[in-house]
């Protein structure tokens, strides 16, 4: 790297998830002036490679001095499987602002580069609260910078939040404190049954191209929703279907058709706890995949639900670009305690 | 086998599932005179491989002579992927007695063994039901002959059947007319996420040997049945439980614990669709593997139904020689039609 990239390299953000990492070199403005990522996930990694893993992606953006770089990481490498545990901050009651408080639990990992600084941000957890119909024990690694990162941006936001995925986290937020929020196993729910349950046969692409898609997803939101005691009923149902119903197209469409609903009916199971609560029309943030967010909007719009989407990495890179600046702040403030 | 197995010998059962088969040789007054079984279900044999499995386990029963015997096949052998395909028979509206045409229905499956004559029983199917809220596209291949078999127990027989299973089949009939059925996929499902899910790494053996297992056992049952719609959440937070439940033993019973909450889960949510209509303390009759019937009467009884267990080899024999002897009687009555 140049020597006027290593003089504007101020700080490293860096989302490191189950399966894979991505990383942006921010100068003093907060601008990315780098980024990169690998597939080296916090799952395939043992603790004493993260290091090397991760120096693989930002080792030549650091600085040859002595100075070390601050590296702040979200995600799951801070999970106990992970790099460095980074102990859960639980939510409290009454609502605090946890998530501004982020930047004071910050986990420090050692490393045997000294051009590293390198910092966890902690996940947070939740106990079942008295008098809340639904905050159970619950825990998220990520999304409450995701979270941050919205805060950062919308600042006292209010309503729902959404960060759809293989568990798809919802929160509620008020006045910019976050209320409570529940994860839904729906995206690994609808991989194992897509992939290995008896419906696998019945199934084609997954796609919503096409109208007649579209509404076979819709439908089954819609069934999901009218009677979602009856889910492992309908997911029979599809096999059934493919068996019987004689108004389905022939050849692949039909796989098609039934998958789109198989993925309606696990959505709308979600969608029926999650926005069981919300007053009707309510806006919903998105947060996520581009993709499933576009899925997700689909449904929650049929819903009437007025729905917002907010890029995955903008989030994480203002949630992280918060945290850091908190950090800043502190550590430059003169302590009282100690 | 002696001359006199041979002269008592009057017809064979069989009951061929995915994944085993089980058959029994009955003489005249019904009685079993021998009985064995293998492990060659259909779904590990090709077409041409059924006639020789099913000669390793019944070939030595057969008498030398010309005559051919009758063997009676329920289950999935006369599934489109099976020996021959035994078309379904369908659900009428107003509902029929489809359970006492069964007879009228056998498929005739060829065969080079000059001493069988083996007939399939049908399967059944259903198609949506203007006017029923429940009645969906539906197939059921062997459990219709458990129920032909409960009705010749019981004749007239009123109320709710209910056959666990990898795919639970609940049955409603009404004074010996079968009403609807719906297949619930909740065995699979546990199976699914037992084995494949995240929360794999969370769950022990799966039993329900002591008190505080049957009570966590019971606490997925009430809260799946209170809030189906949070099903995937609660799925979920048995992984958040095994990270914060302070309240959870340790070791190796604190998996057993959990498993068994999830067990009550997927499991409540089958019981929350498949009871509703039912009037509170109505009958239910349960047919199938003992130790899954006892799990399903744990339940039910903690929701205040009554149960009654079935033993599963019983009403197939029971089913299988009702719709022996009306073929019987059918094959001797003089045909008005031909």
């Amino acid at each position: 790297m140049a020597a006027s990239f290593a003089s504007r390299l101020a700080w490293i953000a860096v989302d490191w998830g189950s399966s894979n990492l991505r990383a942006w070199a921010l100068d003093d403005a907060q601008q990315v002036i780098a980024e990169g990522d690998s597939p080296r996930g916090m799952l395939g990694l043992a603790p004493a490679e993260f290091e090397a893993a991760l120096l693989e992606v930002i080792g030549d953006w650091l600085p040859a001095s002595d100075l070390a770089t601050e590296v702040l990481i979200c995600g799951m490498a801070g999970a106990r499987q992970g790099w460095v545990e980074a102990a859960y901050l639980p939510l409290e009651t009454p609502p605090s602002e946890v998530l501004s408080r982020l930047a004071t639990r910050l986990t420090s990992v050692p490393t045997q580069d000294t051009r590293l600084n390198v910092q966890i941000v902690p996940g947070l957890c939740q106990r079942p609260a008295t008098g809340s119909a639904t905050a159970g024990f619950d825990v998220m690694r990520g999304e409450e910078t995701q979270l941050a990162g919205l805060l950062a941006s919308r600042p006292g936001f209010d309503g729902a939040v959404c960060l759809p995925g293989t568990h798809a986290k919802w929160a509620r937020l008020e006045t910019g404190r976050l209320l409570d929020f529940s994860t839904f196993m729906s995206g690994e729910l609808y991989k194992l049954l897509s992939q290995h349950s008896v419906l696998r046969h019945s199934l084609g692409a997954d796609e919503l191209h096409d109208e007649a898609q579209r509404a076979a997803f819709l439908e089954g939101i819609d069934t999901a929703m009218a009677a979602p005691e009856r889910l492992s009923a309908e997911l029979f149902g599809i096999r059934a279907r493919d068996l019987l119903d004689t108004s389905l197209p022939t050849g692949e469409a039909r796989g098609v058709r039934l998958g789109a609903r198989l993925s309606g009916l696990v959505l709308g199971l979600e969608l029926a706890g999650a926005t069981a609560r919300l007053p009707a029309g309510a806006r919903v943030v998105l947060i996520g995949d581009e993709a499933l967010c576009r899925r997700y909007r689909l449904a929650l719009a049929h819903l009437g639900f007025s729905v917002d989407i907010a890029a995955n990495a903008d989030m994480i890179l203002s949630g992280l670009g918060h945290i850091h600046r908190r950090g800043d702040s502190q550590a430059t403030s003169p302590s009282i305690t100690s």
